[in-house]
């Protein structure tokens, strides 16, 4: 296809939803997407713009004529082109500004007044509203005769003269009452709205625990300003997951696998360096021992061992906790619980650790029964530690603003390395020798 | 409020949101949950069943009048019957049907027939259709005209005479539309349907990639069987989201931070288990080299710096693999090109890092260069094997069906730490023996 045949071009990508032909172009080579956007660009599509990964969308766009790009944009929902004016250069979206009609232009830069990540970045403009007052006959002669109502609206939003939303009206409602029956009547005792400063990852927690499918966004006087979607909640809550997920692997949040080779060094290398400041930490720790090894080499083969299971187990707690956090499961409420359950869990798993390898210990590394009565002891401390740090290093973060996700998994690795390593050795040293 | 004081209680639950009341009953304690649901248990609404964590469902509903219970899952749409059936026992189960309507009793039991996690089970029954010929006033009578319809529904799905679906048109475009209009010619071109048997994930990725609201199911000979809804997608997206990353931690799929101490052990043990007996293999390795750490014991400081620094880069590539695989970003037109990235990626980080540590292993481990020429090049050796392990293995997974999330993350540490030592002591006893 890459011969430079247009018109096939077109006739395969024509019947494909955009999203699909954003998947096309993430997943072929930088040189085959330059090429296929020479060639097919003219007819590219508003909504494949706003499906592409974030990582794309600066390289195609800089490879559009401005006039495709206007044309493009124009059609899109003012949320969508928010989305994407967020992740431009300065030049580049002035070009997409001045592509817009007047009011769309004045709504998209109100939208982007609202902070990074805040409901205000989220909602729509379009939405479709009626007086407190009117009938659902009334309502429909509205909607039957204007234009430009948004692609997808799933309430009629009630308002009050000054354009505070005082309620809302699913379509199901509205289609199934008599004409003349009050929209008020019909309005939905879930109704709630919040105001355009909200974080974007608790609009999509309400969204989750309430079943929402819009939310009413207000400006700061109570007045009307857009709505939010269930899409863009989707889109949020799965931004919000695979950051967690991303963040807590020690890769850059934003990472993505059609990333290139100096993009992705740029996210991994902090990390790896982090965890080699730490590493050599543990190897001090080891090295205060050297007599002690020394002395018994077969330390030095089961060292790692305590020191794996201390790892595992703090990344087990510390998993439950970190997701428990974002889902608002663990709270001040049920804290000290959990808590008192991990260093239970902990220590009971120890326990029968510290009996298997105690005895393994024994069998396979010769010596008296001593070596694993202290393999078994670091164990047990260990374990305790490690599950008791998994639950309290992200709390304690939390509790300082910070984000329990980030930063929590190097800590506690390396605390269960070091106290692993030194509760070993400091037995052994003051045991065996 | 635990002083027995019912109708307080009832006054300050009432207001509440279901998902609300189901909260507060995850994060209080066993012994209070009872006195709770005792007292206040008569007046309980079937949305809170349906709003609890799985894992108290069973426990909840055990503590229920069975008058209570019937009337509490009358209420509901089939699909959330469906849903709190599928974790309940036989007994409990039966007693549920029981207290259904003949009707509800049948669709709920044709739900069940389907897979576990399949479009069939998360479908409800509930749906709104129109025959293909109908216009847009035959569809608004017959909506008023109408009693039972669902509780939220957003399409009109068009049928022909056999109940194959044909078509939907939203409720928006319904209500802009003239009385005279088809329904024909409304109809969305984004319509698709899904068979019973589909897994819920594939569903939920439907619903993301293409921002659907609803989508009908049908069963083996086309007839229409149901409609799945968006709110259902976002939790399956969410419960998917949260397996993956519970099941590369090694915790239970389902663990829960309401779980007890018994559950909680048991999700835990088993993979801390496997870990004692890769923790043993690479003992082994270390031990096959007794002899070369006698000699140079600072060799036992170092060696965990080389397999930790491997453990970090293997889990960085392993997430971005397990992620992309899950959002069908990693796809076999791609796949070579991933691999080839990780493999330079780890080389070059490998090298930054060999330099790094050793310079550091010459300057504080005395001894001559050579020692840090060792480590340097494990480290080269270990952080390519690691980045290379982190994509084939999910990959390879994936290819033989199976889930890459799950056995990934012990598969890259066992290497990492096996080649790791394997590579540092092996060579250090052919370069400093």
């Amino acid at each position: 296809v890459e011969a430079g045949d247009a018109a096939q071009l077109t006739a395969l990508l024509e019947p494909l939803h955009p999203a699909d032909i954003a998947d096309v172009l993430e997943q072929i080579r930088p040189q085959e997407r330059s090429d296929l956007l020479a060639l097919w660009g003219g007819e590219i599509d508003g909504e494949v713009l706003s499906e592409l990964d974030e990582s794309l969308r600066e390289e195609v766009i800089g490879q559009l004529e401005p006039a495709v790009l206007a044309g493009a944009v124009r059609e899109l929902d003012t949320d969508d082109v928010v989305d994407i004016l967020e992740d431009l250069e300065e030049p580049a979206q002035e070009l997409i500004l001045e592509a817009l009609e007047a009011d769309d232009r004045a709504a998209v830069e109100q939208s982007m007044a609202y902070p990074e990540y805040s409901a205000g970045r989220l909602m729509q403009r379009e939405v479709v509203t009626a007086p407190l007052h009117w009938t659902v006959g009334e309502a429909i002669d509205y909607l039957r005769e204007h234009d430009g109502l948004p692609d997808q609206f799933y309430h009629v939003i009630l308002v009050d003269p000054r354009m505070r939303p005082q309620g809302y009206v699913t379509l199901g409602r509205m289609l199934s009452a008599r004409r003349n029956a009050r929209l008020a009547d019909l309005a939905e005792d879930s109704f709630r709205t919040v105001e355009g400063e909200m974080p974007e990852a608790d609009v999509a927690y309400l969204f989750k625990q309430y079943h929402l499918i819009s939310l009413p966004v207000v400006d700061a006087a109570g007045r009307l300003a857009g709505a939010i979607t269930i899409d863009d909640a989707l889109n949020v809550l799965d931004e919000e997951h695979e950051e967690d997920m991303l963040r807590m692997a020690g890769v850059g949040e934003e990472s993505s696998i059609s990333d290139g080779v100096g993009e992705t060094l740029k996210q991994r290398l902090p990390w790896l360096g982090i965890n080699l400041l730490t590493a050599n930490v543990s190897a001090l720790v080891i090295s205060l021992f050297d007599g002690t090894i020394a002395a018994i080499v077969a330390l030095a083969a089961l060292m790692p061992i305590v020191a794996s299971m201390g790892g595992i187990a703090g990344t087990q707690s510390l998993t439950v906790a970190v997701r428990a956090l974002a889902t608002r499961d663990l709270t001040s409420s049920n804290a000290t619980r959990v808590v008192w359950r991990e260093l239970t869990v902990g220590l009971i798993s120890g326990l029968i650790f510290a009996l298997c390898m105690g005895m393994m210990a024994w069998a396979f590394y010769g010596r008296d029964i001593w070596l694993g009565a202290v393999i078994g002891s670091a164990m047990i401390i260990n374990l305790a530690v490690a599950a008791l740090a998994g639950v309290v290093v992200p709390l304690v973060l939390n509790r300082l603003k910070l984000d329990p996700a980030l930063a929590s998994g190097t800590f506690v690795m390396t605390l269960t390395d070091v106290i692993g390593f030194f509760s070993f050795l400091g037995l052994a040293t003051l045991v065996l020798l």
